[in-house]
C-alpha cells in the first residue's frame, strides 16, 4: 500500500481532496464545504444540533478499531443523537486532528466509513476541517437534525405509568470490548498467538459498527406513537434510566426477564463469567433508544420485535427499581462508563 | 488557589458545573445543554454553521496564553466565520478533551473567557461536552448563526471593478507571537530573565485578545451596504486574497500604502527588523474582515475609519499583483498559516 505524507497535501489540499466528491442530497443544504461556514435552509422546522469530540486512546483505541469502522461510528453515535429527540439528522461537520503517524490513504479509509454512515442516513457532511496534532487521532463531528416543533421528544417528560421501551438488545458492545481487550493483552505478551475472535463476530460487531435506530423512529412515526421521553443507550442502560427518571422527576421498575439480550450476547458473557444482565444494564456503546410510551400505544408497540418493554414509570417517592429473576428488588445505580475515571 | 481534580467530578458533574449558569438569550434557542442535542427554532431563516478542532501544541501554546484568553479566543474565530458569512451568530457548542494536568479552577478560567465572548456577542451556549485527552488541551467549537437568504455573502461572487476592502489593522497579532516566542525562547535558556513585553501591550492583544467585527456587518447593514463577497482573515491577507479571486474566478490589484497597520505594529516590527508590510501581507490571526464592494458604495464606506480600501478587483487574465510603495508590482502568493508545513 502506498503511503502519502499528510504534509505534502497542505491544510487547504487535505479537506479538498477528502470532500470534493461530496454531493449535497438534502434540499436544504444551501452550501457545504469551501466557505467559512455551511448554510441550513429552514421551512417553519426546528433545527437539531449536537457535537462530539472523541480522542484516541480514551474513546476508542486504534489497536483493534478499523478506521473505516472509526468513521462510520463517528458518526453513527452523534446521528444517535439526533434520533433520539425524534427528529431526522441532515447534516454534519467534521473535523479531525492528525499526528504525521497517520498517511492520507489512513485517512481516505476513515473517511470511507464517515460517507457510508452518511449515505445510510441520508446526512450531508456540509463542513469540517483537518489540522495537525501533537499525538494521536481526535475526532469531533457536530450533528443537525430537523423536526416540527410538536414532535420533540425530550428526556424530562416521562410520566407515571408509561411503559419503558428498548430497541434491540443490549451489553453486546460492552461484550465485544471485553474480546478485543482481552485478545489486545495477549498479542502484546505474545505477538505470535493467534487472535481467537472467531465465534464472537456478533458482540465485535456491536462495538465497531452500531447502528443508529432509523428504522424505530420511522416506525413511532408511522404508527402514529409519540413517545413521552427518549435517549439513546450510550452510557449503559442504568445510568440513562437514571437520567429519564431525575429530569422528569419520576421513579420506574424494570424486570431482569424484560430485559433483550442476544443469545450471541449471552454466551460471550458466560466465557467471561460475567452476567449478562449485568452487561445489559451497565455495558455502554450499544446505541439503541430507550424510550417511553403510554399505556394506550402498548398494542401498537408489539407489532415490531425490535422494541421490547422492559417496565414502566412510577412516582419518584417509589424509587429506581430493578426486579430480578429470583424475584429480589435492588435500587438501580449508575455503573455507566466514564471517561475521567476509568 | 486550590485545586480540584476533574476527576472529583466525573464526566456529568464537570460539564453540569460549567453549564448550570447559562441563561438562554435568544428566542430561538429552544432547548440548551443537558439533552442529547440543542435546539433551535426557526422563522423563515437560514442557519450558518461553523466548526473549528484547536489543539494544544498546534494552534496555541499554553506557556503564554492565560487560559482565560483561551477560552475567549476559541469562540471569537468561530463568531468571526459567521459574520464572515454577513450573518449574525446566536449559539454555539463548545466541547474540550483534557489532560489530568488541569484542574478545574483551570477549566473554569476557561468557561470564563468563553463566556465573556459569548455575552458580548449575545450567543448562547447551547451544547457540548468534556472528556479526558491523552495529551493536553484540545478545543471544538460549532457556531451557528441566522441571516436572510438574500443578505448571504460567499468568497466566490466578486466582480471585476468591485473595491477591495478590511477592517481594522493588519499584521499585528503575528508579531505578537513573534515577541511571545521570542521571550518564551529567553525564559526557557534563563528562567531568571524578565520577559520584556512592557511596550508590546497591543501587538499582544491582537493575538492573545482578538475581536470578531460584528460592528463592521451592522455598519454595512446600517447603511445597506452588500458586500459583493467576504471572510475572515485568520490565514494572513495574501492566502485570503487569493481564495476569493480564485473562487470568483477574478483577479486584483493591492497597494502596500493602502494597508492599514497600525502604529505600535509598525513599531515592533522594526525591533525585529522585519517588514510591518510583510506581517501585514502573510501574519495571520488577525481576524479582521476582507470583503469587496461596489464603486457606488464607495462614499458610504469612507463614513467608517476602521474599513481601509486596499485595492480593486480586475479580470482573472491580470492576475494577482500587489504594488509596492516604490511602484514595483508583485505576484501575490500564499504565504499564510500552514499547521501540517510548520
Amino acid at each position: 500500500m502506498s503511503r502519502t505524507e499528510i504534509k505534502d497535501y497542505g491544510e487547504f489540499g487535505l479537506i479538498h481532496h477528502l470532500t470534493k466528491n461530496i454531493e449535497l442530497h438534502n434540499a436544504s443544504s444551501v452550501l457545504g464545504v469551501g466557505d467559512d461556514a455551511a448554510v441550513i435552509d429552514h421551512f417553519g422546522k426546528q433545527t437539531v444540533v449536537t457535537t462530539d469530540l472523541l480522542i484516541e486512546g480514551v474513546h476508542f483505541d486504534l489497536s483493534y478499531t478499523p478506521l473505516k469502522h472509526l468513521g462510520y461510528k463517528s458518526v453513527i453515535v452523534n446521528l444517535s443523537d439526533i434520533y433520539a429527540m425524534n427528529a431526522t439528522p441532515t447534516q454534519i461537520t467534521m473535523s479531525v486532528g492528525l499526528s504525521s503517524r497517520f498517511s492520507v490513504e489512513a485517512i481516505e479509509e476513515f473517511y470511507e466509513g464517515v460517507y457510508i454512515a452518511c449515505e445510510e442516513h441520508g446526512v450531508d457532511l456540509i463542513g469540517g476541517d483537518t489540522s495537525a496534532s501533537q499525538k494521536g487521532f481526535i475526532i469531533s463531528v457536530t450533528a443537525l437534525g430537523e423536526i416540527t416543533a410538536d414532535k420533540l421528544v425530550q428526556r424530562s417528560t416521562a410520566r407515571k405509568g408509561d411503559l419503558i421501551c428498548v430497541s434491540g438488545d443490549l451489553g453486546g458492545a460492552y461484550i465485544g470490548l471485553l474480546f478485543l481487550e482481552r485478545e489486545k493483552k495477549i498479542f502484546l505478551e505474545s505477538p505470535q498467538v493467534q487472535p481467537d475472535l472467531e465465534n464472537e463476530s456478533y458482540v465485535i460487531g456491536r462495538l465497531l459498527k452500531p447502528g443508529a435506530r432509523k428504522d424505530i423512529i420511522e416506525f413511532l412515526g408511522d404508527k402514529d406513537i409519540m413517545p413521552t421521553s427518549m435517549m439513546d443507550i450510550s452510557d449503559g442502560l442504568s445510568s440513562e434510566l437514571l437520567h429519564i427518571c431525575e429530569k422528569s422527576g419520576v421513579g420506574c421498575v424494570v424486570y431482569e426477564e424484560k430485559l433483550p439480550i442476544a443469545e450471541d450476547s449471552r454466551k460471550a458473557a458466560y466465557k467471561f463469567e460475567i452476567d449478562p444482565t449485568a452487561c445489559a444494564l451497565s455495558g455502554g456503546e450499544d446505541y439503541e433508544l430507550l424510550f417511553t410510551i403510554r399505556q394506550e400505544d402498548y398494542e401498537k408497540i408489539t407489532l415490531n420485535e425490535q422494541i421490547s418493554v422492559i417496565g414502566y414509570i412510577t412516582e419518584a417517592e417509589q424509587g429506581t427499581k430493578f426486579q430480578t429473576k429470583g424475584g429480589n428488588t435492588h435500587n438501580i445505580t449508575a455503573q455507566g462508563w466514564n471517561a475521567f475515571k476509568k
